[in-house]
């Protein structure tokens, strides 16, 4: 029989949980432990024989675990859990703070590269999947533009800033991709396109008791950074119909490479999509699959920071590569 | 300044022509000769500067190239020239032939390691882009099924048959994907397709002086294994309509992975698409870029047989490690 790689999770919220529901897809690997920084009794899973422990331990339980996923958030949690782990296990995480991702790369580096980890950051679909097809857009097509484009979903920082508006007792906001704008992308126009041509934002509101809806529209729509560049439409609605119709996390969004090859000034376009019914459900998705890849390379020998551009694609498969170049190539 | 990589083409038709300008797309990399079995003199290139050898004397110029690019058709030209040039030189070629995949890449494999090479094989777009993104929608939704639809596009192999019909004098074929059944996949319905409901075939066909429409029309629609399992459509069109509209050779097509997460029983669905002006073009550009990867790899000591699911995303572009994370992450 197999031997299963053993997964343990740092950090239980929507991303833990969804970890752990993708391991039980994996035949291949197995959930060893949790950890958490809440009490472990307070700390209810869906498969209830997995033991909870304190982060606080986890040093103790470094030869049990061997790929541990840190699913904690970017702004906090992980600047400082990455660094600290990365010197005691192989980890993948999904810091997704772009501008910051040189620096934490760094920071992993190190640590891992002392104790002969692997450290693989900021997977998931952006960072993650879009950047591969950014990547291979512009290297298969050097001569091109290359557009993303988010949505529609739900933006939890957008989210978070409508409900710090005075008078708003529940909001979200959802990021609408423009039809226009990606069908001159799709159809090879290479167009530039402004912030407010791109993406359009759209927001639903519970107002507080006695609350002026003109004054939370206008707040709402002027905020700048958030909403101020974009045009955004504000929807009231009653607390029934908001938790009926506004407590998923759909998201998704494009990316599209336009780009002409030389022999023929022939227009090219690459195009990769996702639908995601729960963002969170499939970030934790990627998230396994690249801990099986975080697994095999550090069996090879690998150590240090890692992004999905240094993951070979087979890596990520239970498969063997004979049975890979059978069935999928 | 930058050592150029030195490329090398073998076969100089359409995906060898398309292979020459993409070179001249990137700025890392240089042609330096082009190898065809007919009379070099009559080998006209896109750049006259590039010299054009004899096939029979390419052993001689093992010292002076870096990769070879093999430009020549997978039924006889690629079984014969990989297996021995995979000795000499770290070789990209487009082998596509799906079912052979396998005999084809252990017959490149030990002439490449014996040699110290790299031997690349069947990159394109499929197999190759769209075996990517199987692999890639399998590995994160273990749980889900793939669907892969091709065009619109011109298929090489269906208009080859048309253009054997009796009283057929110029013949085009294009495959052309359900609109109806990749919306029931993008919407997460799984169906299960038979071959008739996935695609179309449209023929334009330019007769024969005194060829029998009709006996033309029954002929292709019932050539079994070709057309007798799909709805094909024939269109009867005069030559200069035929040189008009269909000379170029536009294809593409989708590969869809739709899948459910376990956390939330979510449904997620990946798209990835091609819409191509050439395929010739897009395929050559597709080889040179990873003709860049091939020589990385064996710069860092990797030998044997290779597929586009062992290349790490990143050794296909020119910018280091730390520009991708900074850039594209």
């Amino acid at each position: 029989m197999m031997t299963q790689i053993r997964i343990a999770i740092a950090g239980y919220g929507n991303l833990g949980r969804g970890a752990e529901a993708a391991i039980k897809q994996s035949p291949d690997m197995r959930l060893v432990s949790v950890f958490s920084r809440r009490d472990p009794a307070s700390v209810t899973l869906l498969d209830s024989s997995v033991p909870v422990y304190a982060m606080d331990d986890i040093e103790q339980y470094q030869n049990d675990i061997d790929v541990l996923l840190l699913c904690g958030g970017s702004k906090s949690d992980l600047p400082e859990q990455g660094p600290q782990l990365a010197g005691l296990f192989n980890i993948v995480d999904s810091f997704d703070t772009h501008a910051k991702i040189p620096e934490y790369f760094t920071a992993l580096d190190a640590p891992a590269k002392s104790a002969g980890k692997v450290a693989l950051l900021s997977v998931g679909w952006d960072p993650g999947l879009f950047s591969l097809n950014r990547l291979y857009g512009e290297a298969i097509l050097p001569v091109g533009e290359t557009y993303t484009f988010w949505g529609k979903g739900l933006s939890q920082g957008h989210s978070d800033a409508v409900r710090r508006v005075a008078g708003v007792k529940s909001g979200v906001q959802y990021t609408i991709p423009s039809e226009s704008a990606m069908a001159r992308v799709r159809n090879g126009e290479q167009p530039t396109l402004s912030t407010r041509e791109k993406h359009t934002r759209e927001c639903f509101i519970v107002l507080a008791d006695g609350a002026d809806a003109e004054a939370v529209r206008s707040t709402i729509v002027n905020m700048p950074d958030y909403f101020s560049d974009y045009d955004t439409t504000v929807n009231f609605i009653d607390a029934h119909t908001f938790s009926e119709q506004h407590s998923s996390m759909p998201h998704g969004g494009f990316v599209i490479r336009s780009g002409v090859s030389g022999s023929d000034n022939a227009k090219q376009v690459l195009e990769f999509s996702l639908k995601l019914g729960s963002n969170p459900g499939f970030t934790s998705s990627v998230l396994v699959a690249y801990a099986r890849a975080a697994y095999k390379m550090n069996q090879a020998g690998e150590t240090g920071a890692k992004t999905v551009l240094d993951v070979a694609p087979g890596l990520l498969s239970p498969k063997t590569p004979a049975e890979l170049r059978k069935e999928l190539l």
